[in-house]
């Protein structure tokens, strides 16, 4: 399948219709260092409208389809078929679509949580391996400069042994039953037939998990987990706390939640060791704290000259900072590279930090399944991941 | 047993010896408002040290004894005896020292954690009362005149209906093997028998506890917890994650730790309702953040027209922060109220909101122990405090 | 002139070579909403360089351009002509070209400081007027969200009468004598001769005062200035500090400085007035402070419903931050939707707070030579802009 | 003059009666070392009300003064008279207070401005210097361990030459028209007559210039200044802003105001030089960053192992917040330490930083006088302390 004309790289979208956010921000992400084309689409369910749209951001007529089995089929045998298609539907068709085009030798992006089980998860990472295109899951938070500096403080030894890990994605987006004010995103995010899961681990607490296996390198093996429901009556769990127990027994401790009143974001990552801790917030991205055994907590900001990935990803001077958009352009210029290798017939994947893929969606899937089960069971210590070995 | 001439409250101090911080602190506390006079003590177990420090106290030799035993005995038969013992000793002599001055009609300021087991901080609870003599045990943390109008907010209903709370007391304190340095305080903090609890969370999480106690008038039903050991070979868990079920089912965590690298301090408490939400921080103790359902954050200050206990609790003007030893002392202030009301035949205890009790340092006994129930199980739901009616 | 056949506004680049940091900025704002094309382009002075990189931006090899004047009279030439001029070429360059483009008929963004001096400043404006051609400098400060609502609260009366304007745009990047270490900004930038003026004021001060005027609507009348040399040697002033006295007597103050050790960036404002007062800093944008009579001060956050300038700019939910690119995207938003409408033959310019023009690149350099007068006179105070009704 | 037989200082108190805070904060400051005992006074205008206070605060009846002058003499002649006199009255009333003490042998501390005129402050110090007794100013934001700590890094150049400074005491506390509410301390303050100086620069601004002072060893040795009415009608200049020439050239910058809407106390101090700067701010005051050249901001924390006088100046742990009272604490330490070496025929004074005496006094009302003056004259540069062998 080859590039177009002027080497970009063409993309086709499922979803992200008119009014859906995370479309747009696929899109503004995808711009921001123009290695992408947006060719093709299915923009909503709406034909009229989702017409309209793909007008709008220029793309032509007959690449706007009625479905994405329509459009798999379509692009896959055009000479100048989409590239990558990106899946930014409600979760629970993230399956389907996903399937048919990476069955059809399509890349996909797909948004967590990849699936609603771990076996249909498993499915489209042994899928895209088999069919050898990239499957990859936008975790873009562990995109952003300071998360790579962070993992590569880690992995460098900066902070020695890893002895305790906390994490948090606490939003208060949901702190009242919005889904009952006809809020169209709250509706299908809390109701467990669109959500895929009954439960904020799916859409919040695969992106707190994902930055703690980016950040340490370390999976969780166990989960003792607790599933609230804080709004009354809602039909997901809107809080979990989990107590991880990580590689090596490293203890850990993970909090999701939708309805933690008063707050914006609430992504924060705390890495503790015997040398030294670090800390992330997303709601201040250029700043990475580091502090060391006297107590003494040093901060870095994007810009300075840091780890070589850092630096890579920073598109500004110091001072001057970026944010969400960026990141998530991370993400699309890492991929890029990947997709313009393999399409240039060069081995792909030569950085040991990278985009998030199939394999990462599994493991937030699986995560979110032991966390349930281990809920069902009183907050029993749980399994998350299959061991070595028998891995999918 | 009368007043000194002056009418200053006459204190003996057991422990708290050349070198002791926490009986300095004791003493800076005392005497921000100039209701106490130092009057009698047994400061240390060396003799000839002891009787050093107390001069450089102004304490006069004959009131200088050899042990607690006699101590307690001499000063009750004294007119001028001593109107109150504070106990500033390690953890494991805490029981029968309390009780030696509680046995002799003395009123007790006893350090946490109040003793080593539930049936003996029981024991105190029950001879206080018999004895018809406050025991008191300095949560100091709770005296913070931004603690108390978080308690008020929560009281008056400004943040609705609690939905969550989470609280963490982790030090960076002990982040290294300290104890084989020579370091006195680490020796018998991480000493199983001096500690009186092999954990932190009978050093560290009992503050935390209380905490939540207060600001929340809430209390944890059942716990599922985890200790942890991070520094290798530390005789004492240095590190505890705990799930809370409060009151009514209410979720919530607590994260206690010496060994949380980098970490100065780390008291912290954050409470969310279906209103609004607030944060207090132990290294920012003059400001209490409250946030809304929109997520705008406010920040109150020690200083402003607050409520009345805050105000009342505030020595200097707005913008002027107070620290640690102002919230000590803030402690002490109302212990002399109260002791001054009891001297002088009033009925006392009139706030809601007041200081910590010989049952405030049970709770935070039995939160130790079922803590450790909990961990010793893998983590199974475990009681905290025995139901209302059969309560000590 | 006709716009591009997707209707994208087609953009020319003067400047903006490889390696030149506010060029790629440019283009990295351009593209995040999708309204232009790079599509002309004189990419620095190396022929080959620019040819190569602008293949890499997918110009065609005919639009570049030997120089700017064969540039300007080609494209005012070509039916599918560009639209607009970008000039990101240094300091003492900007007035030819800009003046060429306008004379060609073609819209200019010109880099700040718009000239070396007034008369040339003016001339530009008055070309621009003769022309009936948009001439735009980018203090894209001013297009942040948090800044526009920042304009929205002062303008509505909510800090009531200003009373008093604090304003610094004071970095570090400068601290140490980079320009004879071969850094090639820092070559051009204390350079007299290519920086246009021997000051910080025209490089950061002219973007600090902006900020003043944009976001009080005031405007200095005198300034009591001094400009210092803190890096020994150095050929410019490094730092100077302004005393304000802004329309109706207001009083202020402005820092603008490239040395200041140990600053990211530096930019920041406060507003007082007799009911309230904000604060605005460039290292945490998405935050907006506002402080009332008593003190409390309540964080805004950009994404929450604030104003309708701030909404309509802000692309991504609460809680996720928008940075540098997105506030220079924000300007090119505006000034695409102001081009458009002139293609299209509306009148534009409807919005009270958008995009700075030639007006404002005319005011910056008027304070720029006021300041220089003031130090050259010991301070005195100098008038800034020319009274009202003598305006250019 | 013998000392009291338990070897505290014997402490005599003009002023501060009921009501005013000043006198309180006294009173803490000298309790919490517990080196003074409060033993005479003139605790305000009222006989009855001072009388009582006085016996609240345990002062024998025979030690209440009718006036300052009885006071005076009355202990001058006693065997136990007091040690030290402490001078907390209104502004207009330091000079003849702090002069019949003087003069009658007694060490004095007096608050700021020391007195109304240059010339009188230089009296005061001339008679404390041929009286061979001690005259101290509080200007204690000096005393806060880790301003110690910033002064220490300056003088072991670890900022290396200092380039630039910034300080500015901005309180918001009379952002309102107080005065004509029936606020006492507002009256007072904004009455010409008893404020001494017509201006916030001796209230607030003698702070922020001892702060530079003391941090950086360098005086001010000219300004051009502004001061301002932010509050209509008020009759006091209630906002200053000054330009400063520091020793050598060194510029910098002051602000003072009391009108600053939204702040609760605004005294902050940002000090660059060319190796690193450092920032220490009030309202946060038991930390202290340090930048150095590439940015990075180091945050320190009082308890830390620091500077010999910073530890000296700890009493608590690390991450145990000490406040306002400390610091004003930390202030009568020091002059305790002086005092009784004075009194046992020691030679004083050993530290090289230590307290303020009458001579910062005097800078700091030479340095109201110069800000006069140069406003009188529209901003002109105007000297500030006598050369070098003409100072008193």
């Amino acid at each position: 399948m080859g590039a177009a004309g002027d080497g970009r790289l063409r993309v086709g979208m499922i979803g992200g219709g008119p009014g859906a956010d995370i479309g747009r921000t696929h899109r503004f992400a995808m711009r921001l260092d123009d290695r992408y084309t947006l060719t093709a689409g299915v923009l909503g369910r709406d034909p009229g409208r989702s017409a309209e749209l793909a007008a709008s951001l220029w793309i032509a007529p007959d690449r706007v389809y009625r479905d994405f089995g329509e459009m798999a089929t379509a692009e896959a045998l055009r000479p100048d078929g989409i590239d990558l298609a990106v899946v930014a539907t409600p979760n629970d068709s993230h399956f389907p679509i996903a399937r048919a085009f990476l069955a059809a030798g399509i890349a996909v992006v797909c948004e967590k949580p990849l699936t609603g089980d771990v076996a249909s998860s498993a499915e489209l990472v042994r899928l895209a391996a088999e069919q050898d295109v990239l499957l990859a899951v936008p975790h873009c938070y562990s995109a952003y400069a300071m998360v790579r500096h962070a993992a590569r403080l880690v992995r460098d030894g900066d902070l020695g042994r890893i002895t305790f890990v906390d994490v948090e994605h606490a939003s208060g987006w949901a702190a009242t039953p919005l889904e009952r004010t006809g809020h169209k995103q709250a509706a299908w995010r809390t109701d467990p037939d669109t959500a895929g899961f009954p439960s904020v681990v799916a859409d919040l607490g695969t992106h707190a998990y994902h930055l703690v296996r980016y950040v340490t390198g370390l999976q969780a093996r166990q989960v003792s987990a607790q599933l609230h429901t804080l709004v009354p009556d809602r039909r997901v769990f809107d809080n979990a706390t989990v107590a991880l127990r990580l590689d090596g027994g490293t203890p850990g401790r993970l909090w999701a939640g939708m309805a933690a009143t008063g707050h914006d974001h609430g992504l924060r990552i705390r890495v503790f060791g015997d040398r030294g801790s670090l800390e992330w917030q997303h709601e201040d991205p250029h700043h990475l704290s580091v502090s060391d055994l006297t107590g003494r907590t040093t901060v870095l900001a994007q810009g300075m000259t840091l780890s070589p990935d850092a630096d890579r990803l920073t598109r500004v001077g110091l001072g001057h900072p970026e944010g969400f958009l960026e990141a998530f352009a991370n993400f699309y210029r890492d991929l890029a590279d990947e997709l313009a290798a393999r399409r240039d017939g060069l081995t792909g994947m030569p950085r040991e930090l990278s985009f998030p893929t199939g394999v990462d969606g599994l493991r937030g899937v699986e995560f979110v399944a032991a966390v349930a089960g281990s809920h069902d069971r009183d907050s029993a210590w749980t399994p998350v991941h299959p061991p070595i070995g028998t891995e999918h």
